[in-house]
């Protein structure tokens, strides 16, 4: 199951409908928070997620916005009793201002915390999947990030039964990637198919970059902020944001096969304008709104 | 007007249906906060308080499910473009773990903002009410708050035209108490009598204890904390809170005219036994939920 749940889809100041940014990836049991602003426990337990049960925390910036909810989570997670380490990382030079959000009852916290610096390239790596960082264009250190399956091995049951290959064949043809088999070399290619990890991209906040359409390419969904409409480039290019417009040709350039918009700025209420003015150079982009659940697999 | 509005009635931890703590007092005008727990700004948006308005904030103590929330509120006052002074009043002592909740875009804000430690006594006063503290019993520092409203003074108009008080005279005995008006010293309270001014009381988190009886005579609300029910009496007595029976008990002896029973642990998902415990020794008790609002004037 690879499912990524919206829990906050506002710009930097919340609104009744849109929490402060944070989304979740659920991948096989996994949770994982790309940012984490203020009250992402509450709409985690909002949307049916358990907030003691994530796994690891990656922050884009320290900006409050997208960092604040950490010092809440973290309590809970004590309380409730949690003993798991959490991972939380963060740009690289900024592990002390994460660690400012722990100072609350720090007594309290009886679980390991563990805070890693980011720079670009791989950041985490589990069993069936890895998050790497690339950099972004904002006012401070910012990084996007990239989830990423691992591809899929699948054999062709019916011609490596014809080839010979049965039992523990098919692990040593896997290791080896070719097997000598009744007097015959059988290569892994012509007895199995690989089906390519499925590849998630959280772009917030930042100025159009070339690194993320280099990040984003072929992804199955990419998450990109457009906090102005086209009408406001001038706001986005001083505050260095995007407009949807320029979100959306960063999907396109990278042939991505989604789009979400986030981080919508408190003006537009009326977000239909930014999902209208995207899907004129994308059409498969979509505003995000809080609770807003896409199924991957 | 006069009224209190519920903002998060949890305790430590939020659940679906309760934010974490905070009670808003509005005053012609003015909106005090007492307490600032994790997403009380949305807590605010979501209940038609404008969260850019507070004017000071009370603080009972730093534990994060009561502070935490003031990170993310001085932000978006400050992106709101606020230029009046916030009062943040907290515990003697503990000034740099509010300081600790404002080093998030340091320089993104814009407006003073007045750190004020706290010791027993009058700690706030405005033009018609005063803000005092005094000290509750919890495993740290911490206050309760006594909202009183001056009392008012209300000529009877009827009387003091018959022993000849007219214009200026009214002021002038008000000031010098008595008055000669022909022949004859006219007393103000014989042509006057006094409305005593409303008092609101916040007492969380803290055992029952002889100062919130004290500070809490005859209020007309008093909030107290009642975060387990009688069977986990022993539980309360190690953590120092209170149970329901025990914030009765309180209201009773103070003679208080209702009671708010809030901090509501998050194992009492129905807290109506709570509420059944507290009125079996004091009638008018009620327990809070988030947007609870009650009307006093």
């Amino acid at each position: 199951m690879l499912d990524i749940v919206a829990l906050g889809t506002s710009g930097s100041t919340p609104t009744k409908e849109r929490n402060l940014p944070s989304f979740a990836i659920i991948y096989e049991g996994d949770i994982l928070l790309f940012d984490c602003g203020e009250g992402t426990q509450m709409q985690m337990l909002k949307f049916g997620i358990n907030p003691v049960k994530v796994k690891a925390i990656f922050l884009s910036h320290t900006h409050g916005d997208h960092v604040i909810g950490v010092a809440g989570l973290v309590r809970t997670m004590s309380m409730a009793g949690r003993q798991d380490p959490l991972l939380i990382f963060v740009p690289s030079g900024y592990e002390s201002t994460v660690n400012n959000l722990l100072v609350f009852d720090k007594a309290l916290l009886r679980f390991p915390i563990v805070i890693k610096g980011v720079r670009k390239g791989k950041v985490y790596e589990a069993k069936s999947y890895a998050v790497y960082a690339f950099r972004l264009n904002h006012t401070i250190p910012t990084y996007g990030y990239v989830f990423k399956e691992n591809d899929r091995l699948h054999f062709v049951a019916e011609k490596a039964k014809k080839l010979g290959i049965k039992g523990p064949m098919f692990s040593e043809l896997q290791m080896k990637k070719r097997l000598k088999v009744g007097g015959r070399v059988v290569r892994l290619e012509e007895v199995s198919w690989v089906e390519p990890g499925k590849k998630i991209v959280y772009a917030t906040d930042t100025r159009p970059s070339k690194e993320t359409i280099k990040a984003a390419m072929g992804a199955d969904l990419l998450i990109h902020e457009a906090a102005y409409a086209s009408s406001e480039k001038k706001l986005a290019k001083e505050r260095k944001h995007s407009t949807a417009e320029e979100a959306a040709s960063i999907a396109k350039q990278a042939k991505a096969k989604m789009l979400v918009l986030t981080h919508i700025s408190a003006r537009h209420r009326e977000a239909s304008v930014l999902e209208k003015e995207a899907r004129k150079i994308f059409k498969n982009a979509h505003i995000a709104y809080d609770g807003m659940k896409i199924h991957i697999r």
